[in-house]
């Protein structure tokens, strides 16, 4: 799983048309846009090698909770993102991991907005500049 | 040399604290802040191995026109990025192979914003949503 973090004061989305994925998640009026101030944006890959691990996604969620720790934030956006330079799990791994990923979160107290798998976006956020406004992470 | 490329409508960017590094590029009423409309926006990382390699800033040039032609556009942003899970070249290489790439696009005819070396930045980008809105390239 590897990560590229960009802490914004503004973020928005709006999906504009599917991918070449096998994997299309269904749109709704609930996900076809949406937009949040203060997060955490998250692009997010899962890689191969995360298919035979147990405790990756706990493992990741605990890097992202670290951050928000610092950054004091509590609204967190998952983009699936697969430009991240790592090699790529299957799709469905990817799918259902996101989906974790947002359960757990929710679980948690933050507030999620996951974007849909499998489509492309339009995307608009406005980062801050600080230290810690930009990270990237790998969890092995 | 890595790079995160996004196809944007819109980007802003405004340099805000001096970063740790040891190279710090002098900001001028010209590099402070800046804007573009319509413009492939660039996170650009060099690595280690790149140092050995005499041909690779061509080639990587090679790869950012292939870009520019497919999505029709002149205008390039270069963002010095650290985030793009490579092993990094030295703080001098990369400085010098920024200003390199800006020349030679520059001479090619295209419009080019570099972002000073050396700062954090707050910035602000509309990226579109078409399948080659988000591409990311190795160059070995």
């Amino acid at each position: 799983m590897r990560f590229l973090s960009f802490h914004v004061s503004y973020f928005w989305y709006k999906v504009t048309k599917k991918g070449r994925s096998s994997i299309i998640e269904k749109i709704t009026e609930e996900n076809k846009e949406n937009q949040v101030e203060n997060a955490l944006v998250l692009f997010i890959s899962m890689e191969k090698r995360d298919e035979a691990s147990q405790r990756l996604i706990k493992r990741g969620i605990i890097e992202i909770e670290k951050i928000t720790t610092q950054l004091k934030i509590s609204n967190i956006v998952i983009i699936p993102f697969a430009h991240l330079f790592g090699q790529l799990s299957t799709l469905e791994f990817a799918f259902e991991s996101f989906k974790e990923i947002e359960s757990i979160l929710k679980l948690k107290g933050f507030s999620v907005i996951r974007l849909p798998f499998g489509w492309f976006n339009e995307l608009e956020m406005k980062a801050k500049g600080h230290p810690l406004s930009r990270i990237s992470r790998t969890i092995e």
